[in-house]
């Protein structure tokens, strides 16, 4: 799979931002445009990431008994019309199709599922004995979007999961649909070490029809912050309009209250972002399908012994699903560069000095950083070093972010934060006349969510000057 | 998840063959409609054996050095008429959406993605080197049929995987279709249990665009054919419709080869219909996520001792993801009903007796055939039988099928063979015309394949009479 052009980035991270990230995007093989405007071709390297994911949440599902199931990929108009916000906030971004169901229906390619999910749910629920349920669904989705495209950000088809779970009471809804949060926070972390500030959207953000959203954003390096996941209590609304109800341990019909949350692979554009640097992707150790790139540094004289020996190594190390790079029309430095290109954690250089000292160099992709290390000591060594990498990209990752929250008190300070690319921590009145504002005022600045972890006590809002006891961030946003 | 009906199915498998189908499917809560028509609700009991059939192949691609990457939903008409006869055979029935490219270009809804595909192909392929290539994909895939909705066989939307692989020689392309085919073959041995017949398809049914296709059939209990999977070398044609080309090992410019096969969610279908029985859904053991039901056996003054040393034997057999159905508002006997209807291999009856003698009753979905087994040597014999179900049911499976090809020799042999749901072996002249004449007098019977391993010598074609010493399968399909 060549034809990529073989240079590498060609451009500074901290530079062009917007013109790296295309280029790791590409050069690294992750994805390419479709013929078809706002339209995506995720490749193998990418998939493989978003295979990652989908495991590691496909194992956190079954523990937490939520069941995969498959929705269809039509639905038809009446059913968007049922719950009038959900509408309201969906139409403009429906993809119609030519043609109609029997009925004459016009049906649109889902933009989300729940309306198409809660009618059925109508009919699968009747008892508290039959709650919660909670169904989960790995699909492809279409939002017809008019802005510029940009992969994995912001396409017109993307793939992610949305769950959606029914309960008894409004106690159990609150509580699971920060459960999941919880769990997106985790993955986040743990798989793709990014670290996520865990909030509330304010009024306006919210989805459309929920109670309220919860999210979770990550600062991206050129000071834009990307929603990366979203849980929403959607109350009773949905139940509602779908006739969504069940017999009490009352024997009383009640109406349940629903969750629904989702991310997409919209986490791999973060993943590159957040990494990312000068010489291409960085894989987490966690994400990176192969861990470890093994490139035997050949001459004509010693090939065969290197070659072996480099083999056997290889064979060791099969728990890291390793690569093997013995492609003889490329030189080990090309072959550097290469693999540097796609992120791959660490790499094992063997030449002829190494076999002598029966030792290998072993290099981190994150920091570059060499070490000679014992062939016996080599499986635990790069057991140990994994650790350690996706730890430390955690760790620098959660410092910019963390030193990139600043607290501002009125809208000079706000201006400067964003300015300078940070997220402003402010007071808010929650009236959203002043996100309006804000927005017209600092060129698309957003309400980014009001942050779960904030210490609260009282302030003015940033634009009206209203006191108010909410703080809430504010960036520039993907 | 209830609201379904609680009783069993209401009619035999061998009396009404279709109103049984739909009854296991919907009973077992395998799927439903969608109130689209069409379309299909796939429910999680059906998803897991979506999931089982994925994790075996994706485990099977790795291996064949197989990459999964994902194309986009829509396809630009354009892309579908450079290859004529892939587009003469796809666009009765391509659902296209209402929005349009930015270049007014009309967009449909991949029905497969051959077209969309190849046209990246031609920027990924340059040289020898990056051959073979092999590219899968798991995605959804939308047909407009017209015919009655059959659930799992005949939806407007299935699910499926669609390999498409590009090669240097014929030779390469020829090896790797039938290798592909033969993975087919060993998924629905080894994980359903479902026998097939490999063969060709003939001129007339195979796949628009395609040199040839290579096919799976299974017979199913009301006499007719299943195509299960396909493999199809397609030639040169899609390579110089895309203007695939690369440079060869003599350094000269190209055209490659290509095969591309597919699998879809319409195996769940033959699943049901294969080993279903009139209590309903038979899984084997390799496919089915819970391989075994514990049901405690509980009277009111033995219940904490019984649940207590169940749910001990619960947590040894963890391996089998067992389900725990200690339900208080249904009987035992409700029980092994609902679990039987859904078809769980096998059933642990654990009441008090059981319990003083250190035993459980274990009975086999597929026989009915009841053990009793010490508790010491619980987990061991739940391995063994479990290969024995797996075994027996494909080996039943089998013999079914053996015994249901009939040889003939001439029109009135082959219509007593379809009368009597039998596949015919008959010699046939390969003229498409005799197939034509076939459908028509026989009410829709066809050419099923040219199969692998029948013996050739020489016969009469069963119409026309002409001379051949081509062996097909002829029989009512789906």
């Amino acid at each position: 799979m060549s034809k990529t052009k073989e240079a590498g980035i060609t451009v500074k991270k901290s530079e062009d931002f917007s013109e790296w990230y295309t280029q790791v995007i590409q050069k690294a093989e992750l994805a390419d445009y479709s013929p078809v405007k706002g339209f995506m071709i995720i490749k193998p390297n990418a998939y493989s990431i978003w295979e990652s994911i989908q495991n590691y949440f496909n194992d956190r599902l079954k523990k937490l008994e939520v069941r995969n199931a498959y929705f269809p990929l039509l639905i038809p108009e009446s059913f968007f019309k049922r719950e009038s916000e959900h509408a309201k906030g969906f139409t403009p971004e429906v993809a119609w199709i030519e043609n109609k169901d029997e009925t004459g229906e016009r049906l649109a390619i889902r933009p989300t599922s729940e309306t198409i999910m809660y009618d059925s749910f109508s009919t699968w629920i009747r008892s508290w004995r039959d709650l919660p349920l909670r169904i989960n669904q790995w699909c492809n989705i279409v939002r017809w979007e008019t802005k510029t495209t940009r992969l994995f950000l912001r396409t017109r088809e993307f793939l992610w999961q949305e769950g959606h779970c029914v309960y008894e009471t409004k106690e159990d809804c609150d509580k699971e649909t920060l459960m999941y949060l919880g769990e997106y926070e985790k993955l986040c972390k743990e798989l793709l070490a990014i670290p996520v500030i865990t909030g509330k959207k304010t009024e306006k953000e919210k989805f459309a029809g929920a109670l309220y959203t919860t999210t979770i954003e990550s600062l991206m390096p050129d000071g834009r912050s990307l929603q990366c996941g979203t849980s929403h209590n959607l109350g009773q609304d949905f139940a509602k309009s779908f006739k969504i109800s069940f017999l009490g341990r009352n024997e009383k019909p009640q109406i349940p209250w629903q969750n629904s949350w989702g991310i997409s692979t919209r986490l791999i554009g973060a993943l590159v972002m957040v990494h990312g640097d000068d010489k291409g992707l960085v894989l987490p150790p966690n994400v990176a399908y192969s861990k470890v790139v093994i490139i035997p540094i050949v001459f004509e004289d010693n090939k065969n012994i290197i070659l072996s020996e480099s083999k056997k190594i290889f064979n060791s190390l099969k728990i890291f699903n390793p690569i093997f790079d013995d492609r003889d029309s490329y030189s080990a430095g090309w072959k550097f560069n290469d693999w540097e290109l796609k992120g791959i954690p660490i790499r094992i250089e063997i030449g002829p000095k190494d076999i002598k000292l029966k030792q290998v160099v072993v290099v981190r992709r994150d920091t570059n950083k060499k070490e000679f290390i014992k062939i016996t000591k080599l499986k635990n060594r790069i057991k140990d070093l994994l650790n350690e990498i996706q730890e430390d990209m955690y760790t620098k990752a959660k410092k910019f972010q963390d030193s990139s929250i600043q607290n501002i008190k009125n809208f000079d300070e706000l201006k400067k934060a964003i300015d300078s690319k940070k997220i402003a921590s402010t007071y808010y009145c929650e009236n959203s006349n002043c996100e309006d504002a804000i927005k017209d005022k600092l060129n698309g600045v957003k309400a980014v969510c009001i942050p779960f972890t904030k210490e609260k006590s009282k302030g003015n809002c940033v634009n009206c000057n209203k006191e108010s006891t909410q703080i809430t961030y504010f960036a520039k946003t993907y």
